[in-house]
């Protein structure tokens, strides 16, 4: 397994990771159960807030509610597979960390576990519940962040449904057409 | 200028062309006043509503807030240069449509223009404000969709922060290891 040496990442560089859209891989915990669950329907709020939509079918759902808390853990392609079997099964039958063989670290912040293998990890607090009941939507806020320190650019995996993914591409820098104040993260 | 036929698409398709977390273009009218916004901070809330952050500085979050309506648009790479100059001017200066050579199409349920040039286009009605406050938060609802019969997978633009754009790359086929009823989009 890749292994990556990493670095407290400033919490408004959350959007250089997030905002492309990757697959994450959402950890919890409450009390003695924790789970990994798979995730794609996540959106950055401003350059520390997040939010996302957590099916109360999952459950995660109850181990976030419950505990306040998750990390969300980024993926590159070596764990595509890992990821897709993830998703593939609950929590409620069986320690996600021990089946896929996956690491599960302190975090500084939160008592949920973080995702060693994974590139980037967001420790986050649920800042506001007032869509969950509706929409299953939570807002979190993140409290820490670290990432990779190589590779410069992670190469994530995105879903496009029907059991296809995309694998992040080549990177085209146009900087040139922002102000310096516009260039903030 | 690149040309599509386009086709209606069913609702529930919505996320396999916003769940990969391209950048899109938001479109919106109030009585006279229309405008174009780049955006990259939005999130699938099941299958077909989508949640956006479209801060209160942006000339169009007052044309959302107001119509109740907007349409959602994806353009692919060919595009990139004008997402830029749409995102770094404002839609009070400028009529952003003619500035940038774009087409406005009338939609079928909404009143807010569609951008011909683009890949795909969602029209929305919002149908939750209660985090637009405290979050600039909008829910909508995908009441009418249609997308271009082809390229199959549309080539779209992820924004990395600090001017450096992400192109969707390669795809990957796990449909086997997805059981028919979880190959919903």
């Amino acid at each position: 397994m890749k292994k990556y040496s990493k670095k407290k990442l400033p919490l408004d560089k959350t959007r250089s990771l997030l905002e492309p859209g990757p697959i994450v891989l959402v950890s919890s915990q409450w009390k003695d159960d924790r789970s990994i669950m798979t995730m794609g329907w996540h959106a950055m709020m401003g350059y520390e807030a997040i939010g996302c939509y957590i099916w109360d079918a999952n459950f995660s759902h109850n181990l976030i509610k419950k505990s306040k808390q998750c990390v969300i853990n980024l993926p590159e392609k070596h764990l595509l597979e890992t990821a897709i079997a993830i998703g593939n099964t609950t929590g409620a039958d069986i320690d996600k960390f021990a089946e896929f063989g996956l690491t599960a670290e302190k975090g500084r912040k939160v008592q949920a576990p973080l995702i060693k293998e994974c590139y980037a990890n967001f420790e986050c607090e649920v800042i506001d519940t007032r869509l969950v009941n509706q929409f299953n939507f939570f807002v979190l806020q993140v409290v820490a962040a670290q990432s990779a320190i190589s590779p410069k650019y992670p190469e994530t995996f995105h879903y496009r449904g029907s059991g296809v993914f995309m694998v992040s591409g080549e990177n085209i820098d146009r900087s040139k057409f922002f102000t310096p104040e516009m260039l903030d993260g």
